[in-house]
């Protein structure tokens, strides 16, 4: 398979890569690094991504930004990244590159545990993955050709845990491999409109 | 207790009403009716709704508006109007509103069973819905001096049925009256970050 693995240089693409490059061909993309580059957040970015890449079996999103802020002081404004990043990024990502999509290609995109596990400072990343979780049940049943969609939310990185531990104290976080092979299932197995929790 | 009802016209709202008024006092608001009028998508709208409403015990939002199109020829701008009216509008409704609410203050926000329970045409409804299930569950945890915040997520209404047949075949519909005792649960109750799912 040509795969599209957006954000592959982070800590879950590239456990992502190292996983899935034994078996296919992986076009990796980042914002600055990579085979090719692209601002999720632009729809002009992303359209310039697939005339460069051409079709695909598989596209993965590793990659994605939110603010994390105080309820207390949050204002709408603080939404703003994680709802023109994260979450329509991603939903974009399905939007324009189903134009590219090879009959059968699948979809996966990254949401997170704190949608049902939340934690202080993650009220705009909880909604934005909450959006992504139910977006990904309701696509998959009106996706033309085969295509599929699903979506893998992983609890905290073992690998992020000396960064972001006093914000997940009493996690039981997860090897970023471990992770990697939810988006395996999702792109190498049949199923649609699932998502993954892992951890 | 005061309660300020938001979409107070409605189906949802008129049964809401009917089961508190008769131990609350009710301040009926909506788009261009009712005591108070606000656009929720607008948030001088909502601050001057405010000013008028005074502090308040209870607010309970039964509107907000999302696009219904075939995934087939959706495109970013037709997630705007659920983005910004039912999703940002409820959450700019907790943002904005905390400062006049008071100690013990609850929010009861409307999503819907197309999160989980998806139909063609919904996949902006259930992005939305979605989001705002999971905000209620992590904003729950970050409110300060007693303040609550739930969601209700209704199936599609008996009340609703004429029109909306056609996209729910196979739903089996609730009455408004028994979404309106959702309200009440959180309305009078005590619990936090929770979903009350109907029917």
């Amino acid at each position: 398979m040509k795969i599209l693995l957006i954000g592959a240089s982070g800590t879950v693409g590239s456990a992502i890569d190292h996983e899935l490059s034994q078996r296919h061909k992986i076009i990796r993309i980042g914002r600055k690094s990579g085979d090719f580059q692209v601002d999720i957040s632009d729809s002009d970015s992303i359209r310039k991504l697939f005339e460069q890449t051409g079709n695909f079996d598989a596209l993965i999103c590793a990659a994605g930004s939110v603010n994390f802020v105080p309820l207390a002081t949050m204002t709408a404004q603080d939404f703003e990244l994680g709802l023109r990043d994260k979450l329509m990024g991603q939903v974009n990502l399905l939007l324009i590159g189903r134009e590219f999509a090879n009959d059968g290609a699948s979809f996966t995109f990254t949401t997170g545990i704190l949608s049902h596990d939340p934690i202080r400072t993650g009220s705009s990343a909880a909604l934005v993955n909450g959006a992504l979780d139910a977006f990904v049940r309701a696509a998959a049943i009106e996706l033309p050709r085969g295509l599929r969609i699903n979506s893998v939310s992983p609890n905290v990185l073992v690998e992020a845990m000396g960064s972001y531990a006093p914000y997940f104290r009493g996690f039981k976080p997860v090897p970023a491999a471990d992770v990697a092979l939810a988006y395996a299932k999702s792109v190498e197995g049949l199923q649609t409109g699932q998502t993954y929790r892992v951890g």
